[in-house]
């Protein structure tokens, strides 16, 4: 899905940090050098023979533990509480009908195959070889999504007199100013601690082409930020490039912070990934190998410790009962603000733990536009804008070029800013989208004109999952070992929150700790 | 297609170069400023009736402008010299032939539609919106083509002991090495007459997050570039970050020389594209447009002017005779190198400009693979691998993600090092696959094993090309007027050289100039 604060602070300073929470950790025993990483299952056929586990949650991780361990000759049941599967994972379509504690919302998408909006993940890295595995092995087409377009735009509400300015042009100048700084202290001689001679006219030259200087190593502007007019780029003859932005104006804009090196976050890099034709078709995959186990509609009520296993009562609420169903191992992704009011046997240690996750208030605006005004007026095709208002990004759909209409998604809210998401999660659906629209507007004048529908999903107020994902980073330590029979999955018990990869490694986890107890006895 | 040369030595560094060139030409009156750029023509439905424009090529530029004369009721007629349309934009598939002036190749690549190499162009720039723009109207699917992917390789025969190190990992250490220098320099008050007490703040958090670093604004590598171990990113626990790269011997490397920024540069930025099947979609749908009006197996032998416009000597090797063709216009795209020796009545100064311009010794080389041990082996899914070595470039496909095989672009030769694109062209075609493997199994060990067949290109020795495209970035001003009622069209004719978009503008421009002379008389 995303970042959380976190790992943005994590990302742009605070590298120690991780590396020292995480050797803390390794010498307080709490995790092996190995475990950092874990291998795909792998058990013999039949090897999990006689043995039952109940599944808590048909998302990613729950049919993924579903899938290996049914492999293995396991016995599973899958207890989802909603009427689908995929969890947060969820694409909507024309017909849709979204729910959220207090509202009902019903996408007015016109019926076509590019007209969606992944509303929950929307990337995957070229890196997340789980996820990309069972892609591949379940032949689940990809493309690549964009994060990084440098058509796309930056805004700032206090600088640049509020007009956005375009992404080729300040990563451009922002190299260029940085490259020319650099290249006077170390003609000054202030680096010569640093610098030999031959070091100091080696990086010279490289801050020469890094920042696009000229020869006296001043930045002038550069043919890379474009050129002035509409064409861009050269054309019968190469034109007048963008004069530099104002350097003071982008050092008093937020756009440094982080949003200018997005991209550069390992989990941003380039290349990235979509599902063509929507997420969902990941947990569509998963759900035609493993959808006979998942008991639809079924609300878990009590997690239990029994004397041979677990014992989970929940409401049927299709058949409006309540049932009850033992087994040998539970493996439990029920997200942490759902689980920790659910009655449970845990220890205290484990209950604390679940306690301490906070999930990011997500919100996702899709809006349905009568044209592609992005690919027809400003050349943007994919990627994000950025704003520092509350909607923070705007993205344009890395589909259905060339097309006729399209669905852009209008808001993407995590609390970049505290307050956004939740500011966002309170509005009822129409008054989200009139928000966000005008919000919008800033970036894309006449942006009103151009939508004919919108949709909503501020996941605090989705039904079973209460938030985006974990805040934290590092999944507590008790959600990583089992409390008794019950084994945690899903993202919040890894160090990769917010992505489908953590949902899949938690699951290869808890499966493969079952596995070895299993086979252990 | 790529870059010349010059125009790598524009982007690192010569940018007032490009602007003075500009100021000078429009200073002698050769250039207006709105003739940088020029609008796609729109003229009225029969407005060229009864004029006969005879079109030399039919490669994207003479299909553009013989699609644009028709619609506006010129009688068009195109004169190609070899058995197909596209010219440089050529995509080859098991079974096609490959013809150089010495030597013939089979393609023997599986016939499947994500086996095909494209051996000309193979991106297009989210800003080329001439060749876009056709794209859409003729409903050419388009799928992202990736330049920059953070997990393709960096290799330099002389350093890191031969190894290749990945593309994150250098980008983000470069990153982390400039910021960390400039903040020691702000920190020694080195740049005081720069910035203010205020900036020098700003400044500082700027660099600690552009470059990844620690408090103390030290560079000790970054989760950005990756974690140790083969997973990259974080699982159960974050793991180690990996340990910075030597900064000497990054020094030391060319890959900061432009390789590193590669995607930095204005053609080269995402978002690109790629036809769906193959870039010879865009030819083919001119084909289907302006087939009709295509003799093929048509060489040009004379190019001589009339009272009443041009007359065409050519070779008609289908019927085995020489013919002439009259018209009362000729828009001439024949690549400069083999223009320069068709006999005609250029005045001198026009001859002199078509002597004066060097074509780019291009050489390609695609491998058909047994598996993507790219994407199974290393997580590299599409984008560019570099080396010093003659080979420059591997590119790996941005289509067929997950298949059994795949075809890569082996090879990518233009010059880089002088003598590169001549050794190679100079070959028989059995020893560029030898030598391009021997150079590849040092970027991924192994290699030769993994490759089934090839194929190569050396534009140099292809017939009505010799070569890939012009040195020169900016086209002779005497090749962007007519010469008697000869009108010079083709990328050769821009300050875009090398980009189907350059040959699309070079059109419009001769078919707008054309109609304005028509209309005024």
């Amino acid at each position: 899905m995303g970042m959380t604060k976190r790992d943005f602070l994590r990302s742009v300073g605070a590298v120690a940090g991780v590396g020292a929470a995480y050797h803390t950790m390794s010498a307080l025993g709490l995790l092996g050098p190995a475990e950092a990483q874990t291998a795909a299952p792998d058990f013999p056929l039949g090897s999990g023979y006689g043995k039952h586990v109940v599944i808590l949650g048909a998302g990613i991780s729950g049919m993924t533990s579903a899938y290996e361990l049914s492999k293995a000759g396991y016995d599973c049941s899958i207890l989802e509480a909603s009427n689908r599967s995929g969890g947060r994972n969820l694409t909507v379509r024309g017909g849709d009908v979204i729910r959220e504690v207090d509202s009902r919302q019903w996408v007015d998408f016109d019926r076509e195959d590019h007209l969606y909006a992944n509303m929950g993940p929307a990337r995957i890295p070229y890196h997340h070889r789980a996820i990309l595995g069972y892609c591949k092995e379940f032949g689940v087409e990809l493309e690549v999504f964009t994060n990084d377009n440098r058509g796309a735009l930056f805004h700032n509400t206090e600088r640049f007199g509020g007009q956005s300015v375009v992404g080729r042009q300040v990563m451009t100048d922002l190299r260029g100013y940085i490259a020319e700084l650099l290249a006077k202290a170390v003609n000054r001689n202030a680096l010569d601690d640093e610098l030999t001679g031959d070091d100091k006219e080696r990086v010279l030259a490289m801050l020469t082409s890094f920042g696009g200087l000229d020869p006296d190593h001043l930045y002038i502007g550069s043919n890379r930020g474009g050129y002035q007019g509409e064409q861009i780029h050269t054309g019968l003859a190469p034109g007048d490039v963008n004069d530099p932005l104002d350097f003071g104006e982008l050092l008093n804009s937020d756009f440094w912070q982080y949003k200018l090196h997005f991209s550069q976050f390992l989990n941003q890099n380039p290349t990235l990934f979509q599902p063509v034709g929507g997420m969902d078709a990941i947990p569509k995959a998963f759900q035609a190998r493993v959808g006979h186990l998942i008991h639809f509609g079924s609300i878990v009520e009590e997690i239990r410790k029994t004397p041979r296993g677990v014992r989970i009562v929940y409401r049927d609420q299709r058949r409006n009962a309540t049932e009850a169903v033992e087994a040998d191992f539970a493996i439990c992704t029920i997200p942490a603000p759902v689980l920790k009011d659910i009655p449970s046997d845990f220890a205290s240690e484990t209950q604390a733990a679940i306690a301490s996750i906070e999930f990011v208030p997500a919100v996702k605006i899709g809006f349905q536009t009568r044209r592609r005004f992005w690919e027809e007026d400003h050349a943007i095709y994919g990627g994000i804008s950025w704003t520092d208002q509350d909607i923070t990004q705007i993205w344009y759909p890395a589909y259905g070029y060339h097309r006729q209409k399209g669905v852009i998604m209008g808001a993407y809210i995590w609390d970049d800013r505290p307050g956004q998401g939740l500011r966002y999660s309170q509005m009822t659906p129409p008054e989200r989208l009139k928000a966000a629209m005008a919000e919008g507007a800033h970036m894309h004048p006449g942006y009103a004109d151009e939508i004919e529908s919108g949709v909503s999903r501020a996941w605090p107020k989705v039904p079973f999952q209460k938030g985006g994902w974990p805040e934290n980073y590092q999944a507590p330590a008790a959600l990583q070992q089992p409390d008794g029979a019950i084994y945690f999955a899903g993202d919040q018990a890894t160090a990769l929150p917010g992505w489908q990869e953590g949902a899949v490694l938690a699951a290869h986890a808890a499966v493969n700790a079952i596995h070895a107890r299993v086979t252990a006895s």
